[in-house]
């Protein structure tokens, strides 16, 4: 049984924060799950030579190359993964996608929703399948919250409230990166990219924002002695008008000094409501007006067998799942995927989508506008 | 000692929600503070004479009238507190006023601000004493929030989040009542103002805004069988700039169903964060950067003798007030400022200005554009 | 029709925490309950006179009296309320019990559980009636959490576990004080009493215990600059073994560091739990197998009308009652009782039952062994 | 670098919940961790030739057997992991012994603190190491905490409480399994183990217990139409004397309705004190009286890189490990150990320690009386 599987060899690009999720999510998704192929970690490439063996022995890749053009054309790579800097996305991707690889990359996808498009259409033209990594939306309790409003648990929804706040930024002597590039950087692109791919996640399409987006430390060392200008925003809101006709809001915010996960939203409905935090992301706190008066409230239910995939990491129910486990199953998603076994649940047109959410709530802060999404 | 002090008679207008919880905090402020002067509740006037006869049995008020112009010409009355439906506070105050009384108003104090001005206009010709009732501001945390704040404990102040989200009108089937008045009703007037009062009252004055009302349930039952339109929100956002530079947003919501009082807050600094919920309004959350590496987190500071004026109520922490003792607090405070022991801690100036930013950002979602305050 | 309700002159000794806890209790209870009798503060009697009218000026007492014992035999007195130091208590409450006054005495309401009987058959003789103050157990979540297990909608209640820590004791250089007294102090007696009472309050009579008292600080300063030899326990446990066949533990502890108020429950049935802590005693959480799979959960409900008494203090859910608001519903059923309206609460039986059971766990840790309660 | 390193084949005896955990574990700890030895999954034992083929498919071993015998005398393996049932322990584990491998046995180790004294003596005789599997102290948090007490930031430590309670029997109807084996079963060995391992784990050593073991459902269903009595604890509790001199209590609880994984404990010292709850074990909440007064309050330290291993699985805070990597850290441990490059974290004779301990409180609870451990 095991033999007549196909064997799909993975090439990764970078072994930083992500690229360590990455290694870590392909070794654990076939074990978890039940695949349609096996994985066979092959090449990864890294800035270096010497970066890149290093991390290939510690993550467990038979090969390593300080060329990733090298990875792209490797005849022996089947899925590229892409996690370098931002600005190296569209290149690495188009380049993979040319070659016939099947390419997972990182959000944000591009830093223009044009590109993103581009690359979401050169992978359609060459029928390859793609991923972004959204991988807060592979927590099975975020599937549980969406069956609960897509079974009407909660019934008519009505309002949203999105944030995803972090602090790695709160501190302005904090050195510029890319991440400031006023190409693509900023805390909306960063973490409200999160809280947008969330709400659509539980609610369907945003049809109009309004939004926010605010400078705080507007100059920050330039590593040779200097401060550099900060143009991209440390926080950006938007007001939501989701296409069912329910309203919102979602707040991105990289300085929210103390916070370190604040991935958060609260859904309420006209008989019930959600309420979850990522701080404790094996729970979800659900309120239904179908409960006994005297006897009604919030009520934590925590992940367990009962809320898919959790059964596959654990048969018992509040033995909990970490961070990493989000990205087995966001990586086993992918591979079925490719194997025909499921449509791919956030690929490059979804990574798109978001990046134009986020360009669109962008202009409409400096038009100080409502627009249109798409529009 | 005590007889030197003055003697101040109480007359309660409204024997409801807010009437109940005026009478129990002038019961109770004397003998949890030490009032310049003594308060005694003579006059109680409700709808009917039955009601108020009842009312003022129960309340402990010596004498009833089911005339509340009586009661506002009675020379033996010092103060006069309205709790009466919204569209008579206008009325009730101006004549309160020209006869010479100190006047608490609940809130919303007037349907436009340019009502509420002319009462605080009408009170300061009078040289008499106002107030409106900010209750949730009375509460020793929030105190303590503020002072922390101003100390500087957060750094430079960034952004912040604020919300007073309940479901008292949930339910598509709960009537149409004076609250749903286009004149002055609405979640923003209704609840948003307990959200906005606490903005300023921790972060200073909002200098601009964007607002999003949103109507949900657009026809309530008319109480004649049939159903009647309504045009006040259901949900008021806006988005804020302070006039220090920091940012942040508010929502009001009647609808949040199994909100029972989610009047939270968050706000970050450059050192430190604050984080709070009515749900719990003992305690406050505090993050400071000055922790030590590795012990960093929110700290849930337990209300105690610590926070004044906790120790009034009770010499041990973590005991806890309730929300009739914000109201004893509300009270103490009025009483001192007509003694001039202390200013007006929330007259009808802070009314106008909360009145004022309410149609502003009534305004702004109209008109779809931000707006500066008072401009 | 309030003419006709009889009226009870209150005499109060002491305005410490308790006495000023009763004061504030006497003047709300008749506000916020429909009582049948109304109450006069009439009488206040303190250590010294100065004291004495300075509280009673403070509380609103009529009079006062640098001398107990002409309030007690001061004609104008209805119900004596002992808040003075526990060595009193029995000498006081005798002696009002034989000047034929109602009386309530706060906890613990002697040293030994023969000197509380004594008390209690005194004040059965006497016909007057009496109240020991157990004010935590006035609590509406507590009664709902009574009410649930008697309605059986945990099933069959098998374990509980029950917690009073505070830390008011945890600083070995705070001085000996009364409560070190080996006669009827300590952890176990001041706040063990507390959980013990809830325990009894929620799933009927303890059988048999075993208990573990210990003394951590053994020396306090004696105030003279030395120290003096403290024997009293500064933690008491004891497994409880309840008539029905439950099994559970309690701890009492006044030396758990960063405690304020730990005063906590479990209880664990066939078909539920609940779970509360005093910490934030306006919520109860509960858990049921009745639930749909999936959606099982600890769910928090929040005190509100559906509670009584709740719904005296507040119509709206969520607004959360303090403690001073326990000591009102106490006092309200302890003039209900006198004028036969209800049974006494918690009367002075009630309190040497506790002290019973205190006494059992004391000698049932000396002796190393299991007791039976009252055997 | 990476050839010279050792390779360590490994043989799995079992797949149920711990099987799988543990070829989780063996596949992640060397991705994560820097190991001094490669691991290679080479053969996996179940009860069939084809549930075995099945598992070692579908965790990546390479071979497969339905003869755990052929498993230990196989050349290929070095390390043994053993999660067969209970009864199984010993005679597996001597016979891996025997033949020269490192043994990794889940827990209880054996049904007898003998057996489990034999079991570890004969791994000492053989000069191979062993691994108990107690992976909730693997948890960076537990290793904070005790570094934080080591240290003395709480001060002198005064108590504890150690709770370990779920609800995985808490049906009558749940079926008699080895787990209700008088011969080593019950709540107190299946769960309290974890509690008193977490005791010693932060206090050290035990000295003297008191225990208190209940059955509550003393028949379930036989699998035949019938009951069959049982004679194991639902319901293990425990006083607890540390040789240190602090006092506590345990308990290990399996029908607790609604728990899932209540694995808590609190810490009480003199300056300080902990709080942490499995439940949510990527927090531990901390109190300390060296924070400014009206400051003070429980702080929740959300795990990060400044607590390791946190960091090997991620570079960010917040991001929360999982069940599966505590299991991933126990292996790690457990390599390290082989390879010399540290002591055996938990080793038999750990193991062999709690069992004492559990016999020693069952003991405890069956005579009614303190004994001490290992006396």
């Amino acid at each position: 049984m095991a033999q007549s599987r196909p064997q799909l060899g993975i090439g990764l690009i970078g072994s930083g924060f992500m690229g360590r999720a990455h290694a870590f999510g392909y070794t654990m998704a076939p074990r978890v799950f039940d695949l349609p192929a096996a994985l066979d970690l092959r090449l990864l490439a890294d800035v270096t030579e010497d970066a890149a063996a290093e991390a290939a022995h510690a993550f467990g890749f038979a090969r390593s190359t300080g060329d990733w053009r090298a990875l792209i054309s490797d005849p022996d790579i089947d899925i590229v993964s892409i996690t370098a800097p931002n600005a190296l996305h569209r290149e690495m991707a188009l380049a993979a996608i040319a070659a016939g690889k099947h390419v997972h990359c990182e959000k944000p996808l591009a830093p223009t929703a044009a590109e993103a498009a581009e690359m979401a259409a050169a992978a359609e033209a060459a029928g390859v399948k793609t991923q972004v990594g959204f991988n807060y939306l592979c927590n099975p309790m975020l599937r549980l919250a969406r069956e609960m409003i897509e079974a009407g648990e909660l019934g008519e929804i009505r309002s949203y409230r999105g944030i995803h706040a972090e602090d790695y930024m709160a501190d302005a002597e904090s050195p510029f990166t890319f991440r400031h590039d006023p190409a693509g950087g900023g805390a909306l692109a960063d973490l409200g990219s999160h809280a947008l791919a969330t709400a659509e996640f539980l609610l369907g399409p945003i049809a109009e924002v309004m939004g926010d987006c605010v400078t705080v430390i507007d100059a920050r060392p330039d590593g040779k002695g200097g401060r550099r200008r900060v143009e991209v925003d440390d926080i950006g809101r938007a007001f939501l008008r989701f296409a069912s006709g329910a309203t919102g809001s979602i707040e991105g915010n990289w300085i929210a000094t103390g916070r370190k996960m604040q991935h958060d939203f609260e859904v309420y409905g006209s008989r019930g409501a959600l309420a979850f935090s990522q701080e404790r992301f094996n729970e979800l706190r659900f309120f239904s007006t179908a409960d006994a008066p005297g006897r009604q409230g919030f009520r934590r239910i925590e992940a367990g067998p009962d809320h898919p995939p959790y059964g596959r990491f654990c048969v018992a129910p509040g033995h909990q799942i970490g961070f990493n486990d989000l990205k087995a199953i966001e990586m086993a998603g992918f591979v079925q995927a490719i194997a025909g076994a499921a449509p791919e649940p956030f690929n490059f047109r979804a990574g798109e989508r978001i990046q134009m959410l986020v360009e669109t709530i962008r202009r409409s802060s400096r038009e100080r506008s409502w627009l249109s999404v798409g529009g």
